[in-house]
Formats: C-alpha cells, sequence, structure tokens
C-alpha cells in the first residue's frame, strides 16, 4: 500500500497497529483524536473477549455473544481504517509491515499481537488436545465435548466407555481451573436428564498442573480455595506432573497413562512466529522484550502492548501481568506517549509504565468464583456475582447486548445451554451399541 | 443394538425415526403417550429451524438462534431415545436400519431426512458454490461473503475488485431470493459506515434462475412482486438460462461467463444417498414414492414423511409441498396411524393423506416479504410483519428465546448485524493493497 507516499502528502504519521485485541483496540481508540492515520490489521475481523471464551467451550454462548467486529468498533473513528490480514514480518530497518498480499509503511508501529498456544516444542500433541486461544478452538472443544456424551450414550464397552467420559485438562492455571469446573457443570447439567445409559457421576474430570498448586498467578489461598471447590465438584487434580505424551487414546504422565478420549490443552502460551523476524531479544515464551516506556530499546518508534510484551512495572519491579487489564493500561499508555509526541508537546522525557492492579478473578463452577481485589481475597457465591456483574457489565458495554445477556444470565440459573451444537461434520465413532 | 429381544421381552414395539427435523421431531412427539419405544437417529444433534438459515448465512443470526439439540427438545419424553449417527442403509427385508457402528431393529420405520443439495450431476461445483442446507453451510457463506467486502476493500485492481463484489445466487426459489435480498441488505449496512474504499452500490448481486418467474411454487403475482422489489433494491435477475460451469473466477451461462468470487448455490434439491438402499421406487429427485397413507407400497410398517416423500394430496390430488408444513402435518398424520395400530384400533382403513395449507412466504430484503395465504396474496411492509410475527414466534415457541428474538429484532431494526465473524481460517486473497 502506497500511504507512505498519502500520509506524507497530507502530514498525517502512520500508526499501524498489529492485532485488535485489548491492547491494540485501546491504542486505536485513545490516538481518535490526534492527526495520526491509524492502520489496525488483524487476521480475524473481529476482537475477542477471551475470558469469556472457555463458555463458548461449555456451551452456554455463542461466538457472537463475546466477539465483535473490529470495523464495527471503530466505524466512527475517522482516522482508522482496518485490514484483515495476517502478519507475516516486520522490517525494523525500513520501517516496514508485511503481511499476506502486501505491505504497509509505519511511522509508528504497535505490536499488540498477543500470545498463542504453546505446546512446549511437542506440537504434535495439538491434533489431539486442542487449545483455547481462538473461536475456532473454542468450538474445536465443544465439538469434542458434546460428542463424547453422545457416543458414550451408545458405547457398549465399559473401559472404552470410560475413556469417552474422561476429560484431561492440562493446565492448572485461570483457563484449566474455568474449563475444568464448566465441563463438570456440562456434564451434571445435561446427562441425568437428556440421556438414558450415562449417569452424571460418570463423567471423570482431571486436571494436571505442572505446578505445585492451582492458579499459581493469584494469592495462594484463593489457589487452595480452587482446590477445594473443585475436588468437592469431583474434578480430579493432579499436582507437580509433567505430561510426556499425548495420543488418540490418553495422556502419558511420567509412567502413568489416563486412558481418556478428551484430552484439552490449557497449558503455555508463546509469541506468534512473526515476531522472530524483528530480530530483537526475545524471552523464553517469545515475549518482546521493551524499557519502561513499552517501546522495544533501541527503536523508540516501535512499542509492544499487552502479553506479547515482556514489560516489567516500573514502580514494583513486578512483571506485568498478561491479562486483559495488562494490555488495556499499556495500550492507553503508549498511545499516550504517541498523541504527545505528534503534538510536539514531548519536551520531557517519556514516563515508565506503572501498573495498577484492579485484582483477578477466575469462575470455579457455576455459582462459585474466586477473587482477589485489592488486599481482600474472596470466594464462594459472593465472587461469583463479582464475577458475574463485571463480566457481563463490560460485555454489555462493548457490544450493547443487554438482552442478550439477560438472556444468558437467565439460562445460567435455569442450567440451559442454549448453544449446545455439534457443528463441523461430526464422525460418531462407537464400536458397540447398547440398547 | 439389541433393542430387539428387550422390545419383545417388555412388549413395546420398536418405532425408529430417521431424522430430527420438522417431520420426525413431530412424529416422536405425537407418539409421546404410546406404548411405542422410539428411537431417534440423526447425523447432527440439533434440529434446525430451516427457514432462518439463511439469516446466519448474513451474519443476522448465530446458529444457536434457530437450532436446538434434540435430546432437548425430547429430555421430557420417557420413550424417546436418540442416537447420533449417519444411517448408512436399510433393510426392508429384515427391518433393520445400518448406521455408521451400528444397528438397529424396527417395527415400525419412519423415514424423515429430508433432501440435500442438488448439482444437477455436477458435484465439482460444490467447492465453488456452497449450498444453504446446513449450520456448516451457512457458516461457510457468511465466511465468504465477508471475507469479500474484506478483500475487495484492500484490491487495487479495478477489475478484480469488481469479482471480489459480485454475488451470483444461482436459483430463484424462496431460497435465493432471500439470499440475495439479504446480501443486498449486508452491502448496504456495512459498506457505507464500516469500509474507506468501497461503496455501498458497488456490490452486484444477480439472481441466475433457470424457471421462467422467480419463487415459482408461489403465486405468480407474487413472483412478479418479488421481481419488482429485487430489481428496485438492485439486484440483476437472469431468467430461463442455465449454469454449464462453476469455477473460481465465475459462472458460465451458455456463452456468456460473469465473473463473480461468490457463488452461492440455492438451486436444486435430491433424496439422501443412502436411500437408494431402499430398493424401491424413487422419482426423478430421489425422493419415496408413497402411498396415500404416505407408507412405502408393498412396506406397510415403512413410512416417508416431509419433503423425503413423493406425495399426492388425495383430495386435490396435487403434490405435498416441501415445506415446514408439509413435514409437519405427514408427521403428525403418520404418528396418528401408528398409535391406533398400536392401541389395536385399527378396524377400519388407513386414512388418506390430505394437506391444509396454512400459505407460504419469502422475505425479500428488509421491510418487505410477499405472501399467500388462503386466496389473500399480499406482500411490502405487512408481508413482512406478517412475516416477522410468524417466525419470531414460532421461534420463541421453540426454544423461549423470547429475550433473544427481541434483540434480534431491536438489531433488524437498527440494521446491526451482531454476528458478522469470520471464523473458520480466513485465507486473504488481495493481489494489490490500495490505500
Amino acid at each position: 500500500m502506497d500511504t507512505d507516499t498519502e500520509a506524507r502528502s497530507t502530514q498525517h504519521e502512520v500508526v499501524v497497529i498489529i492485532g485488535g485485541g485489548f491492547g491494540g483496540l485501546h491504542v486505536a481508540k485513545s490516538l481518535r483524536r490526534s492527526s495520526a492515520s491509524i492502520v489496525l490489521v488483524d487476521r480475524r475481523n473481529y476482537h475477542l473477549f477471551q475470558p469469556l471464551l472457555y463458555q463458548v467451550a461449555t456451551a452456554e454462548l455463542e461466538p457472537a455473544n463475546i466477539a465483535a467486529p473490529i470495523r464495527e468498533i471503530l466505524h466512527k473513528q475517522g482516522n482508522a481504517t482496518v485490514a484483515l490480514g495476517e502478519v507475516t514480518s516486520v522490517d525494523l530497518e525500513n520501517k516496514l509491515v508485511q503481511f499476506d498480499g502486501g505491505k504497509i509503511d509505519y511511522d509508528y508501529l504497535v505490536i499488540a499481537s498477543g500470545l498463542r498456544q504453546s505446546y512446549f516444542g511437542h506440537d504434535e500433541f495439538r491434533a489431539h488436545a486442542p487449545g483455547l486461544k481462538s473461536i475456532d478452538d473454542a468450538l474445536e472443544i465443544r465439538r469434542r465435548l458434546l460428542l463424547a456424551f453422545e457416543e458414550a450414550e451408545w458405547e457398549a464397552d465399559e473401559q472404552a466407555r470410560r475413556a469417552k467420559l474422561t476429560f484431561v485438562v492440562v493446565g492448572g492455571g485461570p483457563t484449566g481451573v474455568e474449563l475444568a469446573g464448566a465441563i463438570k457443570d456440562v456434564a451434571s447439567d445435561i446427562l441425568p436428564t437428556e440421556f438414558r445409559n450415562i449417569r452424571k457421576d460418570t463423567a471423570h474430570v482431571i486436571i494436571v498442573d505442572a505446578g505445585p498448586r492451582l492458579v499459581l498467578a493469584m494469592p495462594e489461598d484463593l489457589g487452595e480455595r480452587a482446590r477445594r471447590v473443585l475436588e468437592k465438584m469431583g474434578v480430579e487434580i493432579r499436582q507437580n506432573v509433567c505430561v510426556t505424551d499425548v495420543t488418540d487414546g490418553g495422556v502419558q504422565i511420567g509412567d502413568d497413562f489416563i486412558a481418556a478420549e478428551n484430552v484439552f490443552w490449557a497449558a503455555g502460551v508463546q509469541g506468534q512466529e512473526w515476531v522472530k523476524s524483528l530480530g530483537v531479544e526475545l524471552d523464553g515464551c517469545g515475549r518482546v522484550f521493551v524499557g519502561p516506556d513499552m517501546a522495544i530499546p533501541g527503536h523508540k518508534n516501535v512499542f509492544v502492548v499487552g502479553d506479547a510484551a515482556h514489560a516489567i512495572d516500573a514502580k514494583t519491579g513486578k512483571p506485568v501481568p498478561g491479562l486483559a487489564q495488562g494490555a488495556i493500561q499499556t495500550g492507553n499508555f503508549v498511545a499516550a506517549i504517541i498523541r504527545r509526541e505528534l503534538d510536539g508537546t514531548n519536551g520531557r522525557q517519556r514516563p515508565a509504565f506503572h501498573y495498577h492492579d484492579k485484582g483477578s478473578m477466575a469462575i470455579i463452577g457455576r455459582g462459585n468464583a474466586i477473587a482477589a481485589i485489592g488486599k481482600r481475597h474472596f470466594g464462594g457465591f459472593f465472587g461469583w456475582l463479582t464475577w458475574c456483574f463485571v463480566h457481563v457489565m463490560f460485555l454489555v458495554g462493548f457490544g450493547n447486548k443487554l438482552l442478550v445477556m439477560a438472556d444468558w444470565f437467565w439460562n445460567l440459573i435455569r442450567r440451559k445451554r442454549s448453544a449446545r451444537l455439534i457443528t463441523g461434520d461430526p464422525e460418531v465413532h462407537v464400536k458397540r451399541l447398547r440398547a
């Protein structure tokens, strides 16, 4: 694209943003009154409210309930254009973003491309153990989950049926904990009423975690609370163990083999592949090291926001957490720097980023959640209500979907799962049938 | 499955129903108080409200808004079990349904498997021209439709851009008419506000129809009315022409080639492949000829309902139309026969099926529809309101989704399309970029 010529001729500096997640969108929106010409590139046409993705996987929500087209979000912002495309590389020397089918010159670049699932070097696990990073991932997990019950209903062989009804969640972070609890909820909701041959307590959910306790990023007492609640729900938790192999039939944990036809991966993250093309220093997860101004050292006009960055809080010296809040705050911070520099009011030095911890929470089954807000740690039903309130309010603001949210809440209470559809071409594998 | 032994021992006769559409579900529900043991087999786990499928394709609705799990629909009916599976053949001699992975014996069989898309012997067209019979079809059309706008936005080559913005709908029946109008609506809704480089009037929609006029199944004046409305909306209509080839780049119509990157197929239907295994007489579309009692001649205990049947109205001598109403009425009719025979109150002969015409309607763009109810033909805004009322009421009854429907109606009025997500792995094909 020849934005370069155009931008110069009209005196607009071009800010290219890679990624339309929380970080990228907040950069774009914060620059709405600036003189910059903004191009936001994403390989998806929608912004995704990732914290609720596991509810798409467990058939409580439909994709459109937690996603909105980036074009729609930015349509009133005259200085922003949106391009659908996958970035393949960035040439820092020539200030050029290369993506499939074209290239864009930039004056400022903001990398907000997030992280993808990591299988710790074992990409061959992916086929047997889908992750939970995109809507397609969530629909794949939904498909496998619902299909497992359908197949188990008619499976005559006891052992095969047990494997079909065993769900292994690899990873004990917030995603793993939320997914495991939700799977147990699905089983309780639909098995007793809709199935004739399988009972609800036959669905076996196991969390396999390499760490010493659940939700390591949250305070220890809440991790302990999560464990208690999950175990009471019937979820088995295996701590301090590493998955050494995943096959069609199950998961190998050292010498132990768990026969399970359903394995879901919520264990690790890594940077996008193209980030390597930057030729700058990355951490072990492939995140880009940034300075206190969120720029790449030596490249003042290239920022990284959200969890694509390895950033250190300037005040506390702690890493900035890879949460929606981290992305929003770093996005707004970077936009403010760019705005000031475009206005020519950058007399003083760039500020250093400090993270305001607004708390974190995770849901553990219906009617229960853990939350750490400031110094207060709480959980149970009150935690759950807090969780619902925060998330529903956020979603309502995000797409005006008040009615849909009311419907969601209503379904939640009645234990209805309206999105229980197996899409894609289901191949049913039942070895033997029973009446 | 050894239902045979079980059924005999408990004196329950087994009614196997193939298909959970309108026909199959009505058979199952009408037999809820009978002594029969019912097994409903479908290769999908959901019942689909097909009349609104095109709205999933055009991003107005999400799949779960128009589909509900068959298990949920039947969960209170103790004498019904549901099996997910694809029927591969039926052995009429041995009263046996074979499906992937197993088999079921039956006393009564009801075939309610509907019709699938037909490419009139050119199955190679399918890859270039998806049909609209399933949720996966609808999501594929949605993906292509939205991707076309995304690609056109950045396509610098005038001719290539025109091909990206040309949408050919093959078939001028209700589905073709509704889809074409809705595509034009999508373009009017989102192009002017959300795109910077393409104008709304650049989206070119063409209906290619082999017949002499649109919606042949409806009265002639309504077909004429549909044509007028669509042409006023800017839809081009080509009547009496046959598609001879479909490629990546467009559609061949005799000597004429229309360059179009988006071709959607709404032209023909045919019976399911496995129906041939029955070894009975089929019509040209692969529908099963049935007697006035909807049974296959010579096989009193095998019925065909819905549009899988080639049935003649006993009173009027006209074919029973392939509409939801036809399926519902034949389903209830057949269930009544089975119920009576199971009760032993079948002294008199089986009745002959007569179709009660409750009318038909089709939507033509937002705020306009055509309807034939009894001798009354009408259209325009009043037709549209009638259409909305009938369909919304139906859906509300069908899943208690009053809030979702209210949201849908609200979005419709504000021209918001909440389901505008490109899922699956979008590969963007843009030859050149423009600013």
